[in-house]
């Protein structure tokens, strides 16, 4: 679906405003942003996949091994479901077991990025994951284990593998650890990394050149961009030197100044990105944010202690499943996947099966002229760090619906009683279809008015985004949850 | 012998011009500099301490573990030495078990800071441990082990700790966690905090105001600040908005526009608020720095398990000590304790004690007319996340003078072989009194010239004291000798 175009000349400006160029561009000369759904569609017509659940006993190369009643593959790769034990003096609950996910290994989750008529493209991969609602949804370019690049499945290499591990000649955009879901991963991380290159890119039939404009539009759509692809846009940071504290009132003037029209964006999100470029009016200074960061870490005591599964108790295992005895959280089950544009053909694996819907969402409300952001610091078991910054709302493993509305978490009622008009951004997201089966959340942002009050509870802080950006930069700060609700800000 | 003076209005400044103008200040309105010496020895001598080494069956309420071998407290408080078994792909040696300090409670390393006609003053405290050279160093004002404020010593509060649990009505101006040892301790850390108070605050015998200036002049003095101190200090930064960017040349127009006398700067001092001033002429963005930490904290392996004690391999004990049998690293050791300052008045403990004197050390090289630091990506077993930014030169535990020439560490050869006229810092340090019995390390800064390459090995990079001390305000990028050789930077 795309035509070759010359590379321009590249320009000498921030990759920032290179960022901020490509997210106004709702439309790229490469890839038709109306027949955009028709292509997906098609290549989704194109791969056939059949999952199936199947009982444990199925499971090819994996098994409980007998001493620890962990579930481990034969290679001793990929992950294994292990248990832990948890004491913590943080939220309700302060003793438990639960089982986890530990898949220590770093993978890759890398965009290739490429300058076309002088608007950054980014090279996206429609891609099946057994988990996934609909199996196919668009990910980044490279989506690889360890394992997976150091061959252990026997197949291929991954394609474009080569341009992030030789990038002589390119550009690194970004480069960061991330962490991810805290609940359920005992310490997972993956290197996030954008790379432009300048060399030539022969383009597969299940990629796709994409501008920012039209990812951002794309993320309208419920469970369309995966959680890997949500990840490594949200560490994209706008605030280069040319842009820097221009006010979102001013921005349509300035972004004309720079010989751009306002493209895709909105008033909201003249606002999203008018806090991602201050500096200069967050109601606390990022030094106040680490100490008030300082002291959570130091108040709150988490005590994680691997432990085998069989250990674990509260859970049962039976042929089909490990799940808790009250019905709650999630589990682990196991399926077999029949696909043909995956590394190898076909093949079984466990997975985690979430009992119920959850939610994520942020109260964002303007402070002193820009958009703030209310963050909670929130302790999960599997932190690298104890605490990291989570949205408003993160109600991910339980059942928010039914908590009556006193026993709700605080500000889940102001998500769900908020006026339509109030409401920038609903949709349904995707949790990681390769360990996750068909796990949707609900991801909201609202912003509120002047009657909402700026004094907050202790674990929670106001937050611009530019801080929030810079917090991303450094490891083990914001949660996953939390960064993959910041990729899906609308700029219109 | 200090006296109470009346504080003038807090000036509209920012904490780091506070910094700077402390920074500057030699002299002090309440402390006499010429008279410091002497009443640090008067105090000395009115103390009485012995120590004395013992065997382990003489230690008191320590005991060793029958199942583990572990070297534990019979509260489960304070550290136990235990073993881990490390595995790694970093450096000559790829597979050990050692004794390491389990010490998992996050600590309060306090210094209260108050202004005195203008400049802030630091509160330092004259302090025993057992294990410092000359028994007594210069120490925060509040050094405490949870156990500590806990008061699992059943002894008394420790002084001035409520300035730093109720801050209500103080400025916070250093607030975050750091770690320590990475050869010796897993993954212990320290909350470091610096805070500005305007209450009344008695001041006790061992107690004294300093400027920043006088501590500065105090560093050239061998094993005088103990290493919580340094590393406190080590978290200041000088990069206000007042002197953003103001390059070294200009720095004393810059101060007298500011009404500041250049005090105590010399040409190496205005070299060294130079390049903790500039965020324009780095040779690397930070950025690019975060992407060359996530390369290495992804190219290397390291895996460090948890084991008994009497499993580990190679070392032996006997009644005195536990030692590697080659007589390498450090051995365990036990003391008895006589003192009458501290919260008990006497006790026994375990010490480390090294087999020999180390030595940290920065290259320093001029590059775009600013200062930039030679530093490492440091794998160490008790990191708490793989990698840490080291100083040039790091040999604490080895001995690095009897490997020959060719076989020594990258770049040790231009240390110990630098002209005098190119040694901008030659001291020695202790390392914490607490834990280590009369360790002490070379601290050592060489400023190389033109003719040191500014290309060098991959494990390494150059990084302005700027850029060095944002890494520093976020957690576990700056390893404690890293931190604690930065607070020692001559000025003068």
């Amino acid at each position: 679906m795309q035509t070759r175009l010359q590379e321009p000349e590249r320009a000498m400006q921030s990759k920032e405003l290179d960022f901020v160029i490509s997210a106004l561009a709702a439309h790229s000369p490469l890839t038709d942003s109306d027949a955009f759904m028709d292509w997906f569609e098609a290549r989704r017509e194109v791969h056939r996949f059949r999952i199936e659940r199947i009982p444990f006993a199925e499971l090819d190369k994996w098994a409980f091994e007998p001493s620890t009643g962990n579930l481990v593959h034969q290679s001793g790769k990929f992950f294994t479901v292990e248990g832990i034990r948890v004491e913590t003096d943080f939220g309700p609950i302060r003793e438990w077991s639960q089982p986890i996910i530990n898949q220590p290994e770093i993978g890759i989750l890398g965009i290739l990025a490429k300058k076309f008529d002088g608007v950054l493209h980014f090279l996206m991969q429609l891609k099946m994951e057994p988990g996934n609602i609909a199996l196919v949804q668009l990910a980044p370019t490279l989506q690889a284990t360890r394992s997976n690049y150091s061959r252990v499945h026997q197949g291929s290499e991954p394609p474009y593998l080569s341009y992030f591990l030789d990038r002589a000649g390119s550009r690194v955009l970004v480069d960061v650890l991330q962490s991810e879901q805290g609940a359920r991963f005992l310490r997972k991380r993956n290197r996030n990394i954008i790379v432009e290159t300048s060399k030539d890119v022969p383009v597969g039939d299940d990629y796709c050149w994409l501008t920012l404009g039209q990812i951002y539009r794309l993320l309208r759509t419920d469970n369309l961009l995966n959680m890997d692809a949500r990840t490594v846009l949200s560490c994209i940071s706008f605030a280069g030197p040319e842009l820097l504290d221009t006010p979102a009132s001013d921005l349509p003037a300035a972004l004309r100044g720079l010989g751009l029209s306002r493209g895709e964006l909105g008033p909201f999100g003249a606002k999203v990105i008018g806090s991602a470029l201050d500096t200069q009016n967050a109601l606390h200074d990022t030094d106040d944010i680490i100490s008030w960061f300082t002291e959570l870490k130091t108040k709150y005591l988490l005590e994680v202690e691997p432990i085998p599964l069989k250990l674990v108790t509260k859970w049962y295992r039976d042929d089909y499943e490990i799940a808790h005895e009250d019905g709650k959280f999630f589990s682990v089950i196991a399926v077999r996947v029949q696909a043909d544009n995956r590394e190898v053909a076909a093949w079984t694996q466990p997975l985690l099966k979430p009992r119920e819907e959850g939610i994520v969402a942020y109260i964002v409300k303007e402070i002193n002229g820009v958009l703030h952001f209310l963050v909670q610091g929130k302790v999960e078991p599997g932190n690298f760090d104890v605490v990291e910054m989570a949205p408003t709302v993160q109600c991910v493993t339980g059942n928010y619906r039914q908590a009556k509305p006193e026993g709700r978490p605080a500000f889940l009622n102001d998500i769900l009683t908020a006026p339509a008009d109030r409401v920038r951004l609903s949709t349904r997201q995707s949790e990681e279809g390769g360990r996750f089966f068909q796990e949707q959340n609900r991801n909201i942002i609202v912003e509120v008015g002047d009657d909402f009050p700026v004094e907050v509870p202790g674990n929670f802080i106001w937050i611009t985004l530019n801080q929030l950006k810079t917090f991303i930069k450094y490891n083990n700060f914001v949660n996953v949850e939390g960064r993959c609700l910041l990729a899906c800000l609308p700029f219109s």
